[in-house]
């Protein structure tokens, strides 16, 4: 696509949810629609998007269930973050050539109101996918969670589960500049265990389908952990019930191990809550606004120090979405799974 | 027993730990002991006691397990919160005729270094007992609990669970004091759920009995609960979780429900924690000693301003201690289970 006047038209690929899935979503559940775009009307950019963000919290809102964010709406565009160039503009403060972030989702152009776009501010130098990562979501999340929610303080042991992923790495390499004493992590693979010590600076590692997860946290943090940020929910939570050392903070971010689960198992230790004194937080970032300037700083600086590695695995084609999507649930990336158009 | 001399010998009845129960415990499981007291060391005082306090806590403290209070010691006394008068004294501070607090338990006398005493500073023309239950761990627990733990606002809606025993009577009315509009309880029996809102001025209550705790809650909560008390667990705390609105905080203090469970039935609904953005915070006195001093100054100002009502089920005499505990277990108590010697 080239550069547009904005009275043309323009066709969009997207991909609407049109069943809500029970257990593992299928393609039945979505569909790739081609759209019509309008011209712009004013006020209004048309965004040619480069990267599209899949993301494990995208399963719950395909249930139609309470949520701190609204469930898709059946019929409707599967919606989250993406990163794109404008095309086409008739609002005043963004140009043809402006990169910016939104969360119009899975289509290969959107357009909207100029207000649903924002200035993605990549350094350069740096891919525009990071928009979505690193300096976007990923990092925020890691950043609140550890932070804001878990209160990290000076030498503690932190855990997190699905340290592979895009938060996961983020969350092992930002508790070390924070000032943990000792970074451990979990992850489904020996290639990614690898990583984890090899490449993101964990102090340990473990393998979570061999053998018992609690047994391989105790021997990961012999001491007991202080802190447990949660990607994975389940067996990898009750671990970390376990091994809290008293006053023990977890930042319950996600649950991807129970995502696709029809039934509730249910979470046993509870009782250690009480009596090792310990908080359990759930969190998501979109109380969290009002800190993207701080974090933004932060994670400038690091960045700006060579202070962070990220990787990201790249799944190109917007026809390719949702088998990216249903990848990233079963743990088939490392670092943010993106989809680049 | 008539004042005595420091030098005189005394005999104290305890009742002795000498096997960890498995469930319920039996009354093979503690030993009535009748132990010889030597005369006072320089700095001891001799107490003789005039109530003891059994609380839910306790059983937890029979097993061998970690938690924030070292399990009871097999073949020694019972210990636990006890109030008396000081009949013998070779430290200075403490006198004859003193009433003081203690943690020395299950023992119609008490001897030890001066330090291990506190004066009761019970109003004038109120029963000492209340050293142990208004002004005392109880009416501690439910301050610490609303005010520090939950961080209670003006305007959220309470829950509290066993709210016709001892904290959770008080639980009930320093929320509203605190400023909750809306306070809501469960109960074991109806006479204990009438007490509710007919005694202690809750807005509705429950038998949680009678039907699924869940739908009660509802029923009793239709806009929903901002902060849970949590003295029971297991089904109860899975009601909260499902009713709680956004934010919501629960101050987990107890888990009698499951004190005698020999398994772990595991607790659901855990993902509302994320999605809704809740927090869950166990804690014990233990960690709060330094607010003591606070509590007091709000407790005292209350009392004297006829705001809050109390109970108590009292039992007479040491022989009859190992009953009123196994009684606080099964809900036989309303308001404060206290032994009266």
């Amino acid at each position: 696509m080239t550069e547009q006047t904005a009275t043309e038209t323009a066709t969009s690929i997207q991909w609407h949810l049109v069943r809500r899935p029970v257990g593992e979503p299928t393609g039945e559940d979505i569909v790739r629609v081609e759209a019509e775009l309008p011209p712009l009307a004013n006020g209004e950019v048309r965004v040619r998007n480069e990267f599209l963000s899949v993301d494990p919290y995208m399963r719950g809102r395909m249930n139609d269930m309470r949520s701190y964010i609204p469930p898709f709406v059946l019929g409707e565009v599967m919606t989250g973050g993406a990163v794109g160039t404008v095309v086409a503009s008739r609002a005043e403060g963004l140009s043809v050539g402006d990169v910016v972030v939104h969360d119009l989702g899975w289509r290969d152009v959107s357009q909207a109101d100029a207000r649903e776009f924002r200035p993605a501010r990549v350094p350069d130098g740096l891919p525009s996918s990071l928009a979505l990562s690193v300096l976007g979501v990923t990092g925020f999340t890691a950043w609140i969670g550890l932070k804001l929610v878990a209160g990290l303080r000076e030498g503690d042991v932190v855990f997190v589960s699905g340290a592979a992923g895009a938060v996961g790495s983020m969350v092992g390499q930002l508790a070390r500049l924070m000032g943990a004493s000792r970074v451990v992590g979990s992850a489904g693979t020996a290639e990614k265990v690898g990583l984890l010590t090899e490449r993101y600076g964990f102090d340990a590692g473990f393998d979570y389908t061999e053998g018992g997860i609690a047994r391989s946290l105790r021997s990961a943090a012999p001491d007991g952990i202080d802190v447990y940020f949660d990607n994975v929910g389940g067996e990898h939570l009750e671990a970390a019930l376990r091994s809290f050392n008293d006053g023990g903070r977890a930042a319950l971010c996600g649950a991807i191990s129970v995502y696709n689960a029809t039934s509730d198992p249910g979470v046993k230790y509870l009782s250690n809550v009480i009596t090792r004194g310990l908080t359990l937080s759930g969190f998501t970032i979109v109380n969290y606004w009002s800190h993207l300037p701080a974090f933004a700083a932060d994670m400038r600086g690091w960045l700006a120090d060579g202070l962070i590695t990220w990787d990201e695995t790249v799944v190109d084609g917007i026809d390719a979405t949702f088998d990216a999507f249903t990848g990233v649930m079963n743990g088939a990336n490392i670092g943010k799974m993106i989809v680049r158009l």
